[in-house]
This record gives C-alpha cells, structure tokens and sequence, in this order.
C-alpha cells in the first residue's frame, strides 16, 4: 500500500547531535496519521510531525481508552535498517485494541505505515552501536463526548524518536508489597495508558527511598513475582533459568521476554516460564544459587538488577562483571540487531 | 481571586433546543484553563471553548495520567444557580490527584473558577425539573516527553454541557464475575480515566446480552457487590438499607452516595456501610425482603434496578413504583437542589 505523504520543506535532522542523542526530546520530521469513523478506517497519511488538535471533551481524556507499542529500528554497518519484530507489536498492539473495545487496526496501516515511515526518515536511526530509533504507535479514542460509552471514532498514528545507547547501570530494585499493578480479570496483560499511569506513584515513592525500580509482586498475596512494570524479569537460579508463566492475564507478552525466550532454549539453556515466589528467590539467594536477575524490554534490552528490597531484607546479586547468561543474551541480541550475525529467527524486517 | 477572562464574540445559547437537551453535544461558551508548570500554578483563564493543542508525545495520551471529576448546576425558579457539593468534588479530585502523581487543584483555580465559569455562562444552565448544568473538570500530564516517568507539567480544565432531565428507566444489572474493575492496592477508589477505558469491554459485552450496566464484585472471589462503575449501589433489604463500605480502596466515594447517606440517617432510617455478598442478596431474594436496590451518582441521580442477573439466575425486584426508599430520596434531593426545601446540609453553593 502506498500511503499519501506530505514532507516536510526543511528536515529537522541537524538538530540531533548525534554524539549526545536524549531519547524522547527530539521526534524525526514525519508522523504517520490514521483515522477510524463510521466503522472503518480512512486511509494512513504521513505528515511532517506536529502538534495534534482535539476537542477538550474527546473521550480518551477523560476515560482513558488509549493504546501503545513500542518497537526499534536499528541500522547496520552496511547502512540498511530493519525494524525488530514489528509484527509480534502489531499482534499485540490489537490483543490491546480488543481489551479496551478499540478496533484492530490492520496490517497495511500499522506495517506498511511504519515500514514507510521509518524509510522516509531513514537519516534518523543512529548507526552508533546501541543506538536505535524508537518507534511509537498508538491509538486513543477521539469521540467528541464525555457520556461513558466505548467510543466510535479512533485515530492511530505512529511518531519515532532517536535512542542513544543505553547505559544499562544495574539496577536497585524494590520489590512491592503494598501497591498492586495488576491483576486477573484486569488489563494487566496490555499495553493501555491506564496501567502506566497507576504506577506513577508507587515509583516516584520507592525512589524516594533510592530505588530505581518497581518488581511488581500478585495482588492476591504479594507472593509471586509479576513485572517491573516497564520490563519483565528473569531469575537465574543455580543451572535454572526463570520467568514468571503470563496464564494469569497480569503480565504483558514483551516481545523482547519472547527473544530471549527462543535464544536460551536455541542456546541449550533449561528455561522454565512458571509461577515464582519472591520466597523462592530469597531461599536460592541464600543457598548462594541466585547467579542473575534482569529485566527485559524494548527500551533497556537486557537491565541488570544489582539489589531486590523485599519486606526489610536486601538481597545483594554478584557483580554484573560475572554473569554469563545476560551478557551473553546482550551480545547475541546486539549482534542480530545490528546484522553481525545470521537472524536465524527471523526477525529483523527489513525497511531500506 | 479574579479570573482573566476572555468572553466569546457571540453566544451559541441559540443553538441549544431548551426542550430537547442532549447532554454531551453541546457545550457551553467558555471554558477554564490553567497550567501548572516549573513547580507552580499558573493563573487560570476563562477563554471561549474550543479545541486544545497538543505534542502526540504528550505524556498523558501514552501513560494515562488523567483524573476527571463530575458535578452539577442548578438553576432554581427564581432563576438562581447553585452548583451542588462542589467542596467535595474538589476534595475528591486532589485525593485522585495524590493517587496519580499529579499536583493538588487549589481551592481558588478549582472552586472560584467554577464559580466564575458558572456564572459567565449561567444562561446555559437549564431551568426545567430534572435538568442541569453538568461540570467537567479534569486535569492531564503535558510532558511532550515518551520516557515512562511521572510527568512534570499538567493541565486543568474545567468545561461544561446542559443536562436535560434523566429518564432513569429501570435497569437490567449484570453482575460481574470474570472482569474484575478494581483490586486493593490498585486506584478504584480515584476517577482516574484509566478505571472507566477498562470497563468498555466487559460493559459492552453484558449489552450484547440485553443488559444496561455491570455490577461489580470483588476481585478476589467475586463475592462482595463494590459499585456500577458510574455509580454506588445501595440494596433495602428488609427494613434495612445497604451500602457496601469503601475500606478496601476499591470503591469510589461518591458525593451522591455520601448525600443518600446522610439524607436516609437523618430521616430515621437504618442504614449500614459494611461489606454485602451477593449471596445476602439472593438470600434476602428469596425470603421476599430485596425491597429495593438503586444506583446513585451524580449523572443518574437515583437509578433503580429492574433486576440483577447473577450466575445463571435473574432477581426480579418488585415494581419501581411501590419504592419507598429511593422515590422518597429522589425527590428530597431534587427538592434540595431546585430550592422547593431548606438546604439544611448547606450543599448548595450559591453561584449567582
């Protein structure tokens, strides 16, 4: 599908300082827009990036019907850039949809649009290793209405920002105990504005406290570990390699836990995705058999944890320096990202 | 304090067909602004309403930092204004405000603004027996910024629409068991937007099944009633009426709730704020003593149930017009808010 485009006069691009790229400060010079009425979707433009314009009642501000992904293109040595997965983010950008009684928004519309996005905009994605451009979609009900009902009208678009390298300091963790993220029956297992925004709070408290993260526990007995909220988690304990099961509708499908997933178990590592205690954790921890815990997501990769607080008790993980499995897993991630190794899984879609 | 204020050219008063308001299509002249940047408040403004601009990188629109609140006016048949118990939405819009990582509205934006956004645009607030000015403000992160961080910069509004009188037909309740709306340690007590975008599904679904609304249980056994989602929910059984109590964080404080509340005590009536099972309910069913069961919030006022439908079986309740109960409350508080009786709770806040 050849989507309409109205480019901009003057690129923005020289304004990057591509030695010092802060991630969400600058967007590249197109936006791609998409507008769902009368129970289908108007055709995708793309337009320079620019402020939106809407009604003070539109529906999502007040009731929060509003979906996002998020995905990176990286570009290699050769100068071609793919995009990672954008399939598996359209899948479940519309696993979303379907929660939060959105529309689906089709193939053409979501691959095709940020396929030929990004290609226009193709002088954005930095080629510096670890840098990326993070690509951006999301839909937000746009009914001029303040009634509580599902909406009728939507509008998706797609904006990107350049990412530098991201300097994964391991992380100190609290785990919670008070606060509850999700829960069965819930929203938990999407990627809707409502869950982000309900995390605020509780994180900006155990910063207070030097923490940097949140590992969300279950909000029946804050007993098994869930997320962390931006990222899901991976335990290694003795020869074993954990993550918690998703059967409970409370923990997003990161499409990044996915890749990891399929790398161990290629790799040969014994990988079990299975309900965990943070009791579990504490007990390996003791026995000397917690080797490493990360968080996995689109923005951090692969975020090492240095500490996990849980109820008065620090556990202290060994020096990131030692650990085999998650830079083994950074190296194998940034090597098929950057097409130094062959992408046996396929998953490097290609842009230009 | 004094508002600075921008007055619209000319009225659309003329567009509006006294008799037959349709709430939510139209909304009045003016609206009120005013943002809070760098730590502070800036002074707020009436301008005529009309559409608002914003970055799509706005925060709010991708991590839902948004809250709301609603309340109404009323013009009695001296043609004076008064908005009901506005203090309390205030008060109950900071406490959504503190759950979500937003700054507190003070009194003078919140409460002298509506004062002053009423009264410019009192010519909108509709004089027939049931109808009202209905008042909408809300507040929502500005951030032009996609990083996963509480927000920095927020915007407060207030707009406003004409009410015409609600036609409160019985309703046919669905009681929820899969869905879970709110879960302790989660923000069902607050009027965040997120709360109401993930009711959408599960209430268009129990449509699709001939019903109105959900009534909500409990998240972890689905066995305590919590709230209609726009609504709290009082049951008479016998000679007692019953609210479930909001200890558990999952049940909004409603300003209509609080009044029922205050208005039956007052009367004489036996009322109890405590944890109520469905199975009380069918129980009571069955012995011939579920008397009445209503709705009560600030857009429906009191709305009865017709039935409730729980697990397979359907409880009939007798007809709406033998009600003592809720057609004795409807009236008082119509009685109370268009001025036919004293307003010896000093609700009414005199706009003008």
């Amino acid at each position: 599908m050849n989507i309409q485009t109205l480019k901009v006069e003057e690129s923005r691009i020289n304004e990057v300082d591509a030695s010092n790229i802060q991630f969400g400060k600058t967007y590249s010079d197109h936006m791609l827009i998409a507008d769902y009425v009368d129970g289908q979707w108007q055709p995708a433009q793309i337009v320079p990036y620019d402020d939106i314009s809407m009604s003070p009642a539109t529906t999502f501000i007040h009731y929060g019907q509003s979906i996002f992904e998020g995905v990176k293109a990286y570009k290699n040595a050769s100068g071609h850039v793919s995009i990672f997965r954008p399939a598996d983010n359209w899948k479940r950008f519309n696993i979303s949809a379907e929660r939060m009684a959105m529309p689906h928004v089709p193939e053409e519309i979501f691959m095709d649009g940020m396929r030929q996005l990004v290609e226009l905009d193709k002088d954005w994605v930095p080629s510096s290793d670890g840098s990326s451009l993070y690509i951006r979609p999301f839909m937000f009900a746009t009914d001029a209405f303040i009634g509580v009902k599902p909406a009728d009208c939507f509008r998706f678009m797609i904006i990107t920002s350049p990412a530098g390298a991201y300097y994964n300091k391991p992380t100190r963790i609290y785990v919670q105990n008070k606060y509850v993220r999700a829960f069965p029956g819930g929203i938990g297992f999407t990627k809707a504005a409502g869950n982000y925004g309900a995390c605020m709070l509780p994180t900006a408290e155990i910063r207070k406290l030097g923490y940097d993260q949140i590992l969300w526990t279950d909000g029946y007995e804050h007993k098994y570990v869930q997320e962390i909220g931006t990222m899901n988690v991976f335990f290694v304990l003795g020869d074993k390699i954990i993550t918690p099961d998703l059967s409970g509708g409370t923990i997003l499908a990161g499409v990044t836990r996915d890749s990891v997933l399929k790398l161990l178990k290629q790799h040969g590592y014994v990988v079990e995705e299975r309900p965990l205690t943070i009791e579990e954790i504490r007990e390996s921890f003791y026995k000397g058999e917690l080797k490493e815990a990360f968080g996995t997501g689109t923005a951090a990769v692969i975020a090492p944890i240095a500490e996990l607080f849980y109820d008065g008790q620090t556990l202290d993980l060994p020096p990131v320096e030692q650990w085999e499995v998650s830079n083994w897993l950074k190296k194998e991630l940034a090597d098929i990202r950057y097409g130094r190794t062959a992408d046996t899984h396929h998953w490097m879609y290609k842009v230009c």
